[in-house]
């Protein structure tokens, strides 16, 4: 065994580093499909856990989830001038809807089949559901409509990696309607809190919740605002948004409705959204040298237990024993539900199940062999803790414990994550200091820089130079007086600035 | 009120009927996309409640969730030849990935962006996810693989009916990987099995489990397996299929791997997949003339209690009572989860209240006024009773009840469904007796057919004149000698034919 499950480490090499983690816990893999990858079965239970903890979040407050189709004809991305600059050059377009083989037998789109308006499939959703919303609203009856959709999208980037950015990738985007303006942004800042709420409580990913300046918005946004997480090379993941489009999409589309005195408003709209990236930073936030690592309320298997046993006859005591103990662990509930428990009884290695359990990110390992029985106790690992460092504890006690042990993985995650992102975020106050944070060794230098800023300074050298960029106003940052690091011109606020994905 | 919540009637129009009661009940809508429509909130969870359902049967018997690729390169689809027939006439090709204003500022796709080969959305995964399986099969160590996605496909049917029909749609395909033609053969009908059990059960569908006809099989396979059941227009609906492929695919794409004794083979794979078409189903099989009726197992909301009241004096003290019984009422249990509640305490006649809840299919309907509540009772109706058909039940003995009313109901549709089926289904030894049955008005003649027949009646001009197909063989049909009523051929089984949708 080398030093480390996963090579190379994120000291050597923190991109490549990244890719081996999603290799070694078999999360994903490149498709043949240019930037599209294949969501393996680890890491879509992964998705399918999250989604399920959202999707109740957002019924919760009041959404309900519907369908709309994918794809959107490309008159309707022209509605609204920003958006379309935003999407239209990275769209996959449909023009055919027939293949035909040519006169060397291979098949090729027919043209007879070319169609009148090409089509484009969905970046994002705006427009067409804007357009039902407009059939859909008359009066302020009808309002407030707040739908979510869970689906796939398509963005034809140029430089992908898997999950944190890929042409396709799966999201739900949530597209909310409103008779006044009060009740749209309050909608906004309601799923950003949602959405802060899911990463620090159940990816144990702290968070800074935030409003995008203005050449950071959604294209077509009034305002963006942003959760903010620091990964372990020190940047920045915007990890979900949340849009206030003000009346931008509505006019575009024509939402409008009767007000109670009988005169027509155009309504309010907002959209918020998270996608398959989140898997991205959950990985950068709190995997190390030897694997993933999961915070237990996510993850798809809480515990795995591992037979061990060298011959047929203390093979039947011992799954006897695991097949009892597996009962009474899934009879108790952590997180409100039954624990997940996997027995590993493949015919292998004892030291590579536990291994592959270990770079799967699987929280507690459970190894049980005839003496382990013989002492009624089970032999112990976490995955918070060192891959060697496991230990003895009673059966009943570990069975009656281990919903606390889960707790206190998923709180040691955020508290370890907490602690790396604030003594990484500095507050700065010239710009010769913001220069040296974030110049020298690109895997030693940067992170969160908390400094004043004007507007005016979009665009300074100085941050195209350090590839650095404006990542948010806190909402939660204090007014204090100071000055344009950049421009010297009077500020009220601090911003956070860092390199990026 | 007319007769009728929903005009026209079946008598009077069964296919207008069909698309009245998906819009009564508010399911889902055609979109400005060609053949794409929008599902709706009411329609989604009913979608929803059914995945989650064929999720856990997926998951019971052994299979994983995993994402492959929306796209397929054009090359992939060429593999498989029976498979590039059956789907090059209707895929929508992707060409370009860029969209660049031209000279009149309109958007276009930017010539510069031609994809060097087409791709296609795709219409269904055997060829993407086959090129996956043949990376990661190398030995029978590796196998068997057993994984399902959930996702949207698309085929550019040039007639669509909602639910029924569409360009673009959502659905689950099971795709797996076996080492022997037997393991294969046996997973192809166990999940037919899976389909038979879910129409059967929850959705109270009743179905004839059976063999496609050669001419009938899904591109590429060896064997088709279908589930058809009858709608109320005594037309088939197919409702599910199950392919056993043999080595086509595997061999297309490669699937090989070392047995155990060290010699390469190739390996033998099934898919199998049900869709949003089953929505179709069950409106056309349960529905009536006031509108959507839902099996009680798959209905988004079991129970909706309505408050009466005249004035604000007598609202609190209904709305304090019917509060404190949705709270008892979700307190019991139906399946094995909490019941589903719905008050709507809307601000509208109750009436129309009713008539909405009926129209949506809702089982149990309760309305709750000053002098139920005096009386110590609730005024019930069911769906499955007629609309004016309600009747006062003391409270307690209500909420008690509740499960058992509801499996009564599911119970009812079930039978009432399978009734008509078994009155519909006719053996036939004739070819003139054939047509007669088939014959005459198209809402009143035909239903199932169950014939002998031999392959080489297929293509028969009266087939081809009547509209009719053959649907399946029945797989718990009896031997049974006999002459094909086409070909006057001997034949062992009788083969179920009937319209289709």
């Amino acid at each position: 065994m080398a030093d480390s499950a996963v090579t190379p480490t994120r000291a050597q090499n923190y991109p490549e580093w990244y890719q081996a983690v999603i290799k070694a816990a078999d999360l994903a893999e490149n498709s043949p499909v240019r930037g599209c990858m294949v969501i393996k079965p680890w890491g879509y239970a992964l998705w399918e856990n999250m989604q399920s903890v959202l999707d109740g979040m957002f019924k919760d407050t009041g959404h309900v989830n519907a369908y709309f189709p994918l794809l959107i004809p490309l008159s309707f991305l022209e509605q609204e001038a920003a958006h379309v600059d935003g999407f239209a050059k990275e769209c996959a377009v449909v023009t055919h809807h027939r293949l035909k083989a040519g006169p060397d037998g291979k098949l090729r789109p027919d043209p007879a089949s070319a169609l009148e308006e090409p089509h484009i499939i969905r970046p994002t959703s705006e427009t067409i559901i804007g357009h039902m919303y407009a059939k859909w609203v008359h009066s302020y009856r009808d309002l407030p409509i707040l739908m979510n959709q869970w689906c796939n999208v398509m963005r034809w980037e140029m430089r992908t990696r898997m999950f944190l950015r890929t042409a396709e990738f799966l999201w739900q985007e949530g597209h909310t309607v409103h008779a006044t303006s009060q009740e749209a942004v309050e909608e906004t800042l309601r799923m950003l809190d949602v959405y802060a709420d899911f990463a620090e409580n159940y990816m144990a990913v702290p968070v800074i919740k935030g409003m995008k300046t203005p050449d950071e918005r959604f294209p077509g946004a009034v305002d963006t605002y942003t959760i903010e997480a620091m990964m372990q090379d020190r940047k920045a993941l915007q990890a979900g948004t949340s849009h206030f489009l003000g009346q931008n999409f509505a006019s575009a589309s024509g939402i409008k409705f009767l007000n109670k005195d009988g005169a027509q408003e155009t309504a309010w709209t907002t959209s918020w959204g998270v996608s398959t990236r989140l898997i991205g930073g959950l990985i950068m936030t709190h995997s190390d040298d030897n694997g993933l690592v999961l915070p237990p309320r996510l993850a798809p298997v809480h515990v795995v237990l591992m037979p061990i046993y060298r011959d047929e006859k203390e093979r039947d005591g011992v799954l006897e024993f695991v097949r009892s103990l597996e009962k009474e662990l899934r009879a108790q509930k952590y997180d409100g539900r039954a624990i997940r428990v996997k027995v590993d009884d493949r015919d292998m290695r004892g030291g590579d199940k536990a291994w592959q359990a270990i770079k799967q990110g699987v929280p507690v390992r459970v190894e049980v062999g005839p003496r382990d029985i013989a002492k009624g106790e089970v032999f112990v690992g976490r995955r918070d803790k060192g891959p060697k460092e496991k230990s003895g504890i009673p059966r009943a006690q570990f069975v009656q414990t281990l919903p606390d042990i889960l707790a206190e993985i998923q709180s040691n995650l955020f508290k370890k994550a907490a602690a790396f992102r604030d003594e990484n975020l500095k507050r700065i106050d010239s710009l010769a200091e913001f220069e040296a944070f974030f110049s020298g060794d690109e895997d030693k230098a940067g992170g969160f820089a908390a400094v004043h800023w004007n507007p005016a300074a979009i665009g300074h050298e100085v941050l195209a130079r350090l590839k650095v960029t404006p990542r948010c106003i806190p909402l939660e940052g204090k007014e204090e007086k100071g000055q344009c690091i950049f421009t010297g011109q009077p500020s009220s606020k601090r911003v956070i600035f860092a390199k990026s994905y």
